[in-house]
């Protein structure tokens, strides 16, 4: 089967066209560009190297979030209008599993961080276990948006718990630096360059694996899934709130 | 620092863009163009994407073999005119090391092979070892060009001795993946699609400790590592040796 896979979750925007086991193309940056400037070239760009017919691609990966919000209805709405042109289904991957995905197979708990503002981060703790002849991964924290300090307080405990170490990776990391340096007492490392940031490539081998289980969806039922309300959102209710306690 | 890495040693085009520990851009592409017509498109495609300032690069990095012949010769022009032109040095890095650098922490055993025909890969066995805080690459079998079946034969008894599970990766693989399930006995899996062929992002990452460490060369010191001779040396060699013999 071939699939486009688009991530433009954080700070990265990142496109990959595979075939099966072939990754055939992949295209990433990080760069002060904004990605409605830079997703959609990078996919035409990507598309006339490898000669790409768009009528032989079965399915559009997307990473369905955690993340910006304007990332990822950037990312969404290309997702959904290549899904309908081309009338292929969608393959939603959670991003922070996409970013595990990075590190298939290493033993250590990996803890992806996206940084969420109000110093929160987006995050999850995973391990992967090798069970008949593949690697799964297992989720020892579930996607969530919590403040640094709890995920540290987290990590200490669940790489204790388990006798793992550590890695983290993601946008968070260098935002967050001291409070890991100052806070996280178990053993860890960062993610060399080349894997600690979201990777389209990465989020194909997991959605590959999803589209041949039937795990996909029609464009019409894809909708990101933001893990926190908006800025806007929380603003409303809160004003909602203080109203209400006026009275 | 800033490095721009390319690889052309096997069936992949790559390059990337990297400052310090920030990969900004990569593009690999693995389509049936030859790396003459793909390797300075992307170049140009990435330093226009990011508006990189050439001057402002520190080093060229380039995977020095082993790998296609034509391959390299490609790279190692492309890095050598770049060097050149920009007065700025080469860090030179194996291809196959480049390869593992992709399973960085993996605790198995990394055999990454390249077809070289005639039933050869070309090949190499490491493992990392956790030292003070950083992964650092081990060998267990150095750089060579051998029979599959004799490659098979040091990944069993390697496997063994050391007590350690087995990963391949390379464009060798599905070349010769019948050997490889018929004549390995030690426990092995595959590389995922987006850990299995040349990337120079990887290559960046080995590139920079490297230049940090003062390990590079001026452009005319540069000379890609061929492993072995090529076939129009091997023939012209044996058509002086069969003369020999006719004597």
């Amino acid at each position: 089967m071939k699939l486009i896979a688009i991530d433009s979750s954080g700070l990265v925007a990142s496109v990959a066209i595979t075939e099966d086991d072939n990754l055939i193309a992949e295209y990433n940056v990080q760069y002060k560009k904004t990605h409605s400037q830079t997703l959609l070239p990078m996919l035409d760009e990507l598309k006339k190297m490898v000669e790409l017919d768009l009528e032989s691609v079965d399915a559009i990966a997307i990473s369905k979030g955690p993340g910006s919000f304007t990332g990822l209805r950037i990312g969404s709405a290309t997702a959904k209008g290549l899904s309908q042109a081309l009338n292929i289904p969608i393959v939603e991957i959670g991003t922070l599993e996409g970013m595990a995905c990075n590190l298939y197979g290493s033993n250590r708990l990996i803890v992806p961080m996206m940084d969420a503002r109000r110093s929160q981060v987006y995050t999850a703790i995973f391990g992967y276990e090798y069970e008949n002849g593949k690697y799964v991964l297992k989720r020892y924290l579930d996607e969530c948006a919590i403040d640094v300090k709890e995920l540290t307080d987290r990590v200490n405990e669940i790489s204790k718990e388990n006798d793992m170490e550590v890695i983290f990776l993601g946008d968070g990391l260098p935002v967050y630096e001291n409070e890991i340096d100052t806070y996280v007492s178990a053993n860890y490392i960062k993610a060399p360059s080349h894997m600690n940031r979201q990777r389209a490539a990465a989020f194909s081998y997991l959605a590959i694996e999803k589209f041949n289980n039937g795990e996909y969806v029609k464009c019409e039922d894809h909708a990101p899934d933001y893990l926190r309300l908006s800025q806007a959102e929380r603003e409303r209710n809160e004003g909602i709130r203080n109203k209400g306690s006026n009275y």
